[in-house]
């Protein structure tokens, strides 16, 4: 480990874990309708060309355009009307030169019409007649065969995260069926001899787990699946154990690697031992979660967390959230929301680091303004009273009050 | 009903929604642990102070800090080391002035101890004693009792949407359930004589239906739970039934109203037939999906959709998503990713309109680049291939090719 041994920016760390992290979650066929948030396993083409048939964009009359050339006002073409195209039926009528039938927004073309006058653009004249006062070109207000998509077309990648209109363009084709990645499991241990259930009473010296829940939250809202394998002490043996146990079951391992030097010594300590090739690095260039711990076993990624809270989240945001959807083979994780907001305060900082403060959001009548949360990152409820976190960039020593930042909604 | 028949735009629209939307679902008990995205049904205060013990920051030696006073390199300060605090434990030692016991981080500090100093700032002194070098101020690198929330403090309002950091918060004080709101119940009703279902084979003048599991989607990821309702035809009788049962038996009714003229009327008729208000406006100055149909019956909303896909789901992220937060008292709907990003082409719009424009994002040298999807709002592909949307606002009659364009991510 030790060569490895030193403190990185947060993107080239996460390009370290990302080069090591070789394993990827197995395939599995699953209802399209429940498909939202999943990642495509394969790409994915156009059984046949969608819409299957030219349809009107417009209520009005199919016609044939050349039948409209030069109508207006001042001198309507004439049409005959021999009759209306019933929705979810085919256009089965044909029409001659100088006629028209009905159609309905969605409605089928005839085979003989090549394009759609509006009702609008239209008045009655006589009980089967009607004068276009507008002329239409061909394909004018049609939808084509194949508009949407061709047949054989590839309409989804491989690495795709599936979104509701990406349900809705596999349905209209008839895929009710689509293959995506499993959702990976993250085990995640708490560790700490301090550390007890959030339903058990904390007595003196004690605190209750949250860790694991803040995380399991996280781990949700990324589509992995939580497995929490409770609270162990700090010993070694103990640890080594139920780390292996908890990677041999899972995708990823992480690990809430305490506070105190001894205890994040021991938690290296674990990783490597879990195979090849261990801890990749041992600390990253950010305030609050410089002592985190990035690993890879067995292709899995495995991390290593700060005991406190806001640190354990911030960093499993930076590495844990991008790792459940590279095993899932994501081309990328999706982005995170982002405001800009006027600064109220100074914020100081040292470059070479990254730091992330969280912060409340203010509505006021300049605009939205950014009010950052003060109070160390042991605290969970800077959280709690946060709406996001203002990333100050490695090469800046700090922000000026009234500069416009960037808040990352947390 | 003609009296509200008027266009509105998208703010004025949801006001006016939202003035009528009385209903609200009931309150349930649930595991915190199981919360993330669920909305508090009341305000919640805290039982006990956090920390409730005094809490070491760093790995070090818990002192009194006047016996530290003016230490320096030069000068060291000694100290006689009388034990150590074990994690996890009362901290039962009592410290003489002179004296210092070993703490680490998270540790509980002796009752007569008031400051820590890290271990980087001591040298030993023979065997159990210390030099100080750097003099600590009272309180330093210590967590006093109730810093991070105090006793009784309102630690979240009702109307909170829960995130991963409050399930947190909510567990260190041992809330280990919480009363949140129900998800509301949305039922979908799609309508059309030409809408099958996706698993059926579309003939000539069918399509199939899609915008049911986009909207359940939509709903999905709002929180709320989507009740599909199926296909109806378009007969008046029929729908009127059919709606009635649904909107009894849920917080919610959304129909596709379909996309000719005289759909949407019958939808507007089965919606003001429902009951009271029945229809506030028909028609939003948006662009796509000018004719949504936005109403209140028994004080819970009742959307008609366009039959457009595009349409649909945009309308329904307008009305549909906020509908779903409000319905659980929340406070405000969660804002939406956006990006900004240089436009590719130049945007035609009108003002007085509000426009969405489906757009693509690549990443370049010069950084984000919107490149928009054209293509009618008929097409569904348009959205898939799009990563966001351009909005352009009321006011504004087009953006030329360069400008900078918030781009919401859908």
């Amino acid at each position: 480990m030790p060569e490895f041994f030193h403190v990185l920016p947060p993107a080239a760390a996460r390009a370290l874990l990302f080069e090591h992290l070789a394993w990827r979650t197995p395939a599995e066929t699953i209802a399209t309708a429940q498909a939202p948030g999943r990642v495509t396993a394969t790409p994915i083409f156009a059984p046949h060309a969608l819409p299957t048939f030219r349809r009107s964009t417009m209520d009005g009359y199919a016609v044939r355009a050349a039948d409209t050339h030069g109508a207006s006002g001042a001198l309507p073409a004439l049409l005959q009307v021999v009759g209306e195209v019933p929705m979810g039926q085919p256009a089965a009528l044909a029409l001659r030169p100088g006629q028209a039938v009905i159609v309905h927004t969605g409605g089928m073309l005839p085979h003989s019409a090549d394009a759609v006058v509006q009702v609008e653009h239209t008045q009655p004249a006589g009980a089967q007649e009607i004068e276009v006062v507008r002329a239409v070109a061909a394909g004018q207000n049609v939808l084509q065969v194949g508009e949407d998509v061709a047949q054989g077309a590839q309409i989804l990648p491989a690495g795709h995260v599936l979104r509701p209109q990406d349900l809705g363009g596999l349905l209209a084709l008839g895929l009710t069926e689509v293959v995506v990645a499993q959702r990976p499991r993250v085990a995640i241990l708490a560790t700490g001899d301090e550390v007890v259930p959030p339903d058990a009473p904390a007595g003196p010296g004690q605190i209750r787990d949250i860790n694991s829940y803040t995380v399991a939250g996280q781990v949700q809202q990324a589509g992995g699946l939580p497995c929490l394998g409770g609270i162990l002490p700090d010993h070694l043996p103990a640890l080594q154990e139920a780390a292996a146990v908890a990677l041999a079951g899972s995708d990823m391992l992480v690990m809430s690697a305490g506070s105190s030097v001894s205890v994040r010594d021991m938690t290296v300590q674990v990783i490597d031992g879990l195979g090849s090739p261990g801890v990749l690095l041992h600390g990253v260039a950010t305030r609050p979660g410089k002592p985190t711990i990035v690993g890879v076993v067995q292709g899995k990624p495995v991390l290593g967390l700060p005991g406190n809270p806001v640190s354990a989240m911030i960093q499993f945001d930076m590495f844990g959230v991008p790792a459940i959807y590279r095993l899932q083979g994501a081309a990328q994780t999706p982005r995170r929301a982002v405001v800009y907001a006027r600064l109220a305060h100074n914020l100081a900082s040292e470059t070479g680091r990254e730091d992330y403060v969280p912060t409340r959001l203010e509505e006021t009548a300049e605009g939205l303004v950014a009010r950052p949360v003060f109070g160390k990152s042991n605290l969970i409820y800077t959280l709690v009273h946060a709406d996001g976190l203002i990333k100050i960039p490695l090469n800046k020593g700090g922000i000026p009050a009234g500069e416009l930042v960037e808040v990352r909604l947390f």
